[in-house]
């Protein structure tokens, strides 16, 4: 049996471990929703069911903060770390929600894409977060993040690009454009994290 | 007579409650902006004093920063909130002035309600300033932000579903996103303000 | 010979003087690519060179951090600044990304305007780095970044009203403020950098 000196400072990592697990679900329920022949209502009120476990485990690391006298780094760090996870699953459910809204019957395919990486974003967020501990081969993690939302603001304006080209009509297009911009929001908040977790680095290191 | 004791301190609780009070004010004019048959730019003039005064205010507690060898808070703290208290300002002010820039003759009833929320969270904002000082009771404000927001977000939604839905020509739906976009963007920034004053209590528990 | 006792803190001052010489470079394309018979993809292809020169300063920035005992000032404000410099950047090339990509043939004069201001803050903010040694005469920069922002969004709110007077087609409507977007985004982050530089300064004081 292995003795645990820190119990409450091992918390923190748990909970975020579970913040970050939980964007790769909403993650995979996007690449549902945006399916041609998905139940889209039904998936809709599942991410809204996943955004509120997120609030939970926010809330759960607000109050530990406030009863806790040693923290494993910065208050406002962990306090912005949380935002930031906070902020991801935000973009997300906006999206979902915007699709059922707007009644979008199909979406073009480059949109799989932006959620592809979104998905590979959740998942190495998820794999990073356990190495918060050590602070140990983080620097791989931000490398890909910052990848990634290169590879997504590529995606993104070639898609604007493809809405501006005269092929839909002037609703859709507007309709279209929210969509993927929530989506390119959450790209964006997935690098913010990672932003968040670098600087967390710096200061430790 | 009671005695001052440290009367430099004081003056940032002040000048944080006048600055929240400004936004009250900004708030109270965009609800008479958005009636019908309002003198829209008296009322936009009105707006941009309100702004100037807010300009004031900030440049107060930022000259005071620069003075003072002690703060109530941490300094960078002091900073960020009355940046974030001036950041509503701004957007509340581009709302009221792209209102009048379009000529946009009549607003959806929706964005009464836009606006409604966004006096309810001023007053909200102002009632917690004093609050500031004892660090007590702030705890039901952010809840109360949070599930304004939460409602912001609802009914911004709605309103965007409501302009794509075919019923306004294509150059009206473009001036009114511009103008709930700005309104949205209030709704969000008056959440920033809340999230800054939860990390100030997180950090000084 | 003159001994130079900091060389390591030394660095950080010609890192971010770099830097903003780089958005000086950046902006001065971006004059040239928005004049009529300008060859835009040739620009572009150098935009695109100039923002990874600046993700190189950027990443020097980081390691150096990661190495260093002893900063100039705090860590966290050095990562912020660093990440400032590189939003701005990031806008400015998106923007010229776009009216290639878009095939956007004329843009209206106030676009000239817009792109002066952002050459204009670039040159302030390259001039003010070295001042951030000393600290000293850094108020009549925030306060011209400030006035500048300003007239940025002027700027903006009257191109988008021109944009939204009927005078376009829907497309190129929403083409040309995506652009315009772009830049108004590189005037804001100008502000931030000055606000970061400001809240240093605060700090230290």
């Amino acid at each position: 049996m292995r003795l645990r000196l820190t119990p409450r400072e091992d918390s923190y990592y748990e909970l975020f471990a579970d913040s970050a697990n939980n964007l790769v679900t909403a993650s995979r329920l996007l690449v549902e929703i945006i399916g041609d022949d998905s139940d889209r209502e039904a998936l809709a009120e599942k991410m809204r069911a996943c955004e509120h476990a997120g609030d939970e485990r926010t809330h759960a690391i607000m109050n530990r903060l406030n009863e806790s006298f040693i923290t494993p780094f910065d208050r406002e760090d962990i306090y912005r770390l949380a935002s930031n996870l906070d902020d991801v699953m935000d973009f997300m459910e906006a999206a979902a929600d915007l699709i059922v809204l707007y009644q979008i019957d199909h979406l073009p395919k480059e949109v799989v894409r932006q959620v592809e990486v979104l998905e590979r974003a959740a998942e190495l967020t998820a794999d990073a977060m356990p190495r918060l501990r050590s602070m140990q081969h983080l620097n791989e993690y931000w490398i890909e993040i910052n990848r990634l939302e290169n590879q997504a603001d590529q995606i993104y304006r070639r898609l604007l690009a493809k809405l501006f080209s005269g092929e839909f009509d002037t609703l859709t297009v507007m309709k279209m454009r929210e969509v993927i911009e929530q989506l390119e929001a959450a790209a964006d908040a997935f690098e913010h994290v990672a932003n968040t977790i670098e600087s967390i680095a710096v200061k430790e290191s």
